[in-house]
């Protein structure tokens, strides 16, 4: 029997970072073996943000697939490709698009959120309202089963759904399996500042190819309970940066000091930085090997160039088919 | 020199009509030997108002072909292809979506009228909506210098030169040329019942592919000046729809007989049938060797398949250069 499939990606508007990690890469690790995994790196997304610089989007699609390789992603069991590679999938998106309502895409509840915190005000793009239909279309082409995504995109999966719904309605059989939402195992991680929201541009993260001293000064910069002066006073566990940190990527060995960090923390009878120290040799430990992973990759530019242009052979392939699929349902000329 | 080039084309929603001839057929035919001609059929458009009966388009995609044939379109001089058939179309659309502002799209006139006269309140898709950037990618695709037009069509290619102006800026250099609109002799020929706009389904035009006795009870049943009830009263000339094609579908042997009417039409001395019947004999012999040119064509399908398909792709290698151009410009990945 074949195996099931996940579609999953990226935009490459900047390095990934541990957020990135706990969302989706700790996932399409995971699964890589049990499914056939499919990866995009979506450079056209990009030029949704990066539109008056689009010449970074190029370098910043190399980064990305090196920190997917550096967190173990086998290239040899996943499928890497670049969006601007497989023209077909924009086709497909032109028949999607006429399947939602204009109201419905900008319902989007990730299109709102991002107009907000973005301040685009008034002035997004066309292309940025089509966003969700663009991702529609990553995952349809490659008929995924499974979206391994953070907490952010399960709304724009919702539309995914109703689309592949709405096709196979219109086709009288299934063109599309119904994908279904992976939300990682910390749907979203604060940023080192406290904010609900982590990013490059936030300055609130640690990148997953970040060296050791500008960890442990990130570390050592985290926002914890701001009620909390003196060593001794009582301090407050749950939704402190630090102890979300400390839960998302301690191992089974660390788990009884950890509980004896936050009963002491709740009692007042631990420093900050005796925690912090803990937490940035934890988060060194962690980035390590990726880090030396990712320069392994990084000496050998001609393999992953290799790897994202054999990848994006194989997945226009497989959207030719998809799309000619499409076009037989309607009874579009071929 | 390489002549320049024409792009021009018909969104397939039916057969054409008398108002197409006027507004846009009569200058392809005229123009085909001084430029390069494109003619696409925008069968992918035709979604947007098609998306409940796709399989309807297939058809009108050869009905239109064939009614262009039929105006002397010839073959072996323009090139005739399927917007479906060239997917690197809706890649550069997803380009140049990101390069226009959502409100500027949606304030685009032609847009607007449609949704009212179409009746779609707030229902209307989003492809819709994207619907001027994905003409202006059929337009620039080809890197069209000249653009005839309908006069609704105007405003779509305005948007058109502005990304085209708006690419050419970012990339540094003249990646496109700026299109020219050319309006039809006749920017827009009123219906049969005297409305300002004729269509299909406002069953008030007369087709190209009509016959004899169709086109005299069209002609008969007209609407003239409806202040003018008796042959003795004197009528208005001006705006009214009788004259409009006789001056419109005349040849020069008939300006004087024309001329004689309108003089005894303003002084009411003719009667409504007389000007009727003469009108009605100038469109049959108008229509005439259309429609027989047109059965030539029917009687041989493999051949106008051959057509669209051979234009296809011969389009489909310019565009995957086109779009070669832009990526570059933007330094995407290769």
């Amino acid at each position: 029997m074949a195996k099931k499939r996940i579609l999953t990606g990226d935009t490459p508007t900047g390095k990934l970072h541990i957020g990135h990690y706990v969302g989706t890469l700790e996932n399409r690790v995971k699964l890589q073996d049990q499914y056939e995994t499919f990866i995009i790196e979506a450079d056209l997304h990009a030029l949704s943000t990066l539109s008056k610089s689009p010449t970074k989007i190029n370098e910043y699609l190399h980064e990305v697939l090196l920190d997917n390789l550096a967190v173990g992603l086998d290239p040899g069991k996943a499928t890497f490709f670049a969006e601007s590679l497989v023209p077909e999938i924009y086709e497909l998106a032109a028949f999607l698009s006429m399947y939602v309502s204009h109201n419905r895409a900008l319902r989007n509840p990730t299109v709102k959120d991002e107009i907000k915190m973005k301040g685009l005000g008034d002035t997004f793009s066309l292309g940025f309202v089509n966003y969700p239909i663009y991702q529609a279309a990553d995952i349809l082409c490659v008929k995924a089963n499974l979206v391994p995504v953070g907490v952010d995109q399960v709304a724009h999966l919702e539309q995914t759904r109703e689309l592949a719904k709405d096709l196979n309605s219109v086709a009288g059989r299934e063109v599309f399996p119904i994908p279904e939402a992976l939300v990682g195992r910390v749907g979203k991680l604060v940023g080192t500042d406290g904010n609900p929201k982590m990013g490059k541009s936030l300055n609130n993260t640690i990148f997953l190819s970040e060296g050791d001293e500008e960890i442990e000064r990130k570390i050592r910069n985290m926002y914890t309970d701001p009620k909390r002066i003196h060593a001794t006073d009582p301090g407050t566990v749950d939704g402190n940066p630090v102890f979300i940190y400390l839960d998302a990527f301690s191992k089974e060995e660390h788990k009884t000091q950890i509980e004896d960090f936050k009963n002491r923390y709740k009692t007042g009878q631990v420093k900050d930085t005796e925690i912090k120290e803990y937490l940035s040799e934890l988060m060194k430990d962690f980035i390590r090997p990726i880090r030396e992973l990712r320069k392994k990759y990084e000496s050998q530019p001609e393999e992953s160039d290799r790897i994202i242009k054999a990848g994006s052979e194989r997945v226009r392939e497989i959207v030719v088919q998809t799309l000619a699929d499409v076009k037989k349902s309607l009874n579009f000329i071929s």
